[in-house]
């Protein structure tokens, strides 16, 4: 197939969809859509955010030293969709939204009573890349819906409903698809050619 | 809905797929299935992939200060498997997946000719968090099927085929599914609560 060159763009696909509350240094809490970041260590558990200092939620990170990563589900798109757009500088998005404070019992932050799940992190490390910061933070707990727990005992992808993000190329939200095989064993099937 | 407290683990949905591509110190070209990693800066442009230092990518990219990120179409879904649980330091990958290896001409990293687009990245900064090393890389140059591309210029997800990983509580690989609303739109539709 015909390659073409394109020139160094943030293309990737697909982004999670992660909704990321912090309190202000007066207190309020704030929810801030971030498309970049994800797990990023195993021990001790990691997952990171990338977030500009001209956002709210950078400072209140710094301040805090804490955040939520809520996981929404695809009946808020809408929500995740508005959240991305307003800031919290001049707005309450909480209230706005009509969504739940909830405290964590576990860090200084607070987390949308509606989403299924949310992590409950502390700031681990902050790495300043260019225009974004990648924080990195600890989860300390995680604050799950009953209902969207697998046979695992774990949030399962498909009763959580999450939801995707397209970037480049598409723009849209995505339901997740159609189950493609299970990891750590379709690749079984694969009959590898001789190497040597 | 109830809630219930999970104890702390590498617990979102979704992860994306990253076939990571690097050489050896010997030339030999090695990938890597890598789902924790995504975009983590605007400018530079840049792209995580976090790493256990047991790996033999971690010491490539380190010698080699490079590495390619390849997003994997459905029809890879088995190879990108296979790629997970086979090692580079007593396997050729690429030859026993059947894979075509282009080396970049962006950077010192191989890719696969197969994969519907590629970034091509120089190492730009590497941390230790724990387990696992988060090495960002700044994303030189993006290799492209042009029959992926949508009205942008750019791939798109849908003609990508892209697939995602759906990680602890379900442990498949899943297609991307049905669109939900268009980012930067559809929360305008959402009819914000008085905040005051």
């Amino acid at each position: 197939m015909a390659k073409v060159h394109i020139d160094p763009i943030t293309l990737l696909h697909p982004h999670p969809v992660l909704l990321v509350g912090t309190y202000g240094e007066d207190g309020k809490p704030n929810l801030m859509n971030v498309a970049w970041g994800g797990i990023c260590c195993s021990k001790p558990p990691c997952v990171s955010v990338s977030i500009r200092e001209a956002t709210l939620t950078y400072h209140n990170i710094l301040h805090s030293k804490a955040f939520t990563v809520g996981i929404p589900s695809r009946k808020h798109v809408e929500i995740a969709d508005y959240v991305g757009m307003a800031s919290g500088k001049d707005h309450d998005k909480f209230k706005e939204t009509g969504l739940t404070v909830l405290k964590s019992e576990k860090v200084n932050a607070p987390l949308a009573a509606e989403f299924p799940y949310s992590l409950e992190c502390r700031l681990f490390q902050h790495h300043k890349l260019g225009l974004h910061t990648i924080f990195i933070g600890e989860i300390m707990g995680i604050l799950s819906d009953e209902g969207v727990l697998g046979e695992s005992g774990m949030p399962d992808i498909e009763k959580v409903q999450a939801i995707l993000y397209g970037g480049f190329g598409s723009g849209y939200y995505y339901a997740v698809g159609e189950k493609l095989g299970k990891a750590f064993s379709v690749g079984k099937d694969l009959k590898p050619k001789p190497s040597k």
